[in-house]
């Protein structure tokens, strides 16, 4: 199956649509690509106008909750990179992800929150989905966001 | 009106130099070229000895002053690109800026926060400081500082 | 001396060895190189199966403490890439650290935790151990670590 044909289905079991407008906070760019490299700019869970998971991971929201949160993050950086570069099948290598993760006091499970975004992009990009990630727990989010995630992202 | 006149412009209209030592916190250096590229390390908003913002964004610092913080991180920023290359007119592209806001609880602008950095990079640069942002709220920062900026520049 | 000798030496000082597994939190790879660049992820101070310095600096953590949490999340870094690389021999340059420490509410010395990271990188590396850093104090980390730490380094 193709990586955009595996894009799409797991867009469809999340049950979101990511081929609307991909809005960004301010007053700056979505992407930007530098020769071989793309640098994804931070994305919170939002679809459309709405950000679909806020709270903090570990009180007000569950793991899975905070790991579908991750989920929808990479899948906004997918479709960035998706519309940027006309099909995912360019993208040769994820170098970094970023997951910051709004949390609570004692909540630990940033690498398990983190792990939603992992997971899919192996999922989508088979062995180019292999990525290094660092995960920490931040005080607050933009918006009140339970995770924003970014990535550096090298294309064929 | 060249980059270096606008840096000198906008540092006029923050009413600050940037012309004195930039001093850093610690064991390691402020900017490390490689290539085509130069890495900037963390800014805090010290002019001279003093760190001219500090405390909480929402609690003790209000939005105008936390943009202000992010202002003046960027500045340096500039200044050591500027002292290092000789002019502005060599930066090619800002890559990536991360924005790290000291927030309280519930502060949420943290976007908001890192428009003042943003706004800036375009005044400065023109297109080539369009650029991708990353902006989280973290619960302490060195030196009680409101925000740390750290950025990526490519150059011609 | 070599920089081997150097880095089995820092182990020796610090009691720890790095000749086991290194474990990683999750479904991510340790390193990815891409030509010249290798990123590492996010290291905790985790020796085996332990996480050797856990809780929050400032409050249960004295500096110290958290120094040398940094000191074994840059050990940590060092001995993948020396796996990675047959020897730290080949490494020319330190891009970028960035330092995460899980902080108390007032807590502002993140440099002075990162300076037990950098001063390693200085004592193993040389010249080639110059490198921009950013520090900053967050809310949690994963396992309840102290310290995490993430670089790039690049590569002759």
């Amino acid at each position: 199956m193709s990586r955009d044909t595996e894009f799409s289905n797991a867009a469809a079991s999340l049950g979101y649509a990511f081929d609307g407008e991909i809005k960004i906070g301010g007053n700056y760019v979505p992407l930007v690509r530098d020769g071989r490299h793309v640098y994804l700019s931070g994305q919170i869970p939002r679809v459309g106008d709405a950000v679909v998971v806020t709270g903090r991971a570990g009180a007000d929201v569950p793991l899975a909750a905070a790991q579908l949160a991750a989920k929808v993050c990479v899948m906004r950086a997918l479709a960035l990179l998706q519309r940027s570069l006309g099909t995912l099948d360019k993208v040769s290598a994820i170098l970094r992800i970023t997951v910051y993760v709004q949390s609570a006091e004692d909540f630990t499970q940033q690498s398990e929150v983190a792990d939603g975004a992992s997971e899919l992009l192996y999922r989508i990009l088979g062995a180019a989905g292999a990525h290094t990630r660092t995960s920490v727990g931040v005080f607050q989010l933009p918006k009140n966001a339970t995770v924003e995630l970014d990535l550096v992202a090298a294309v064929a």
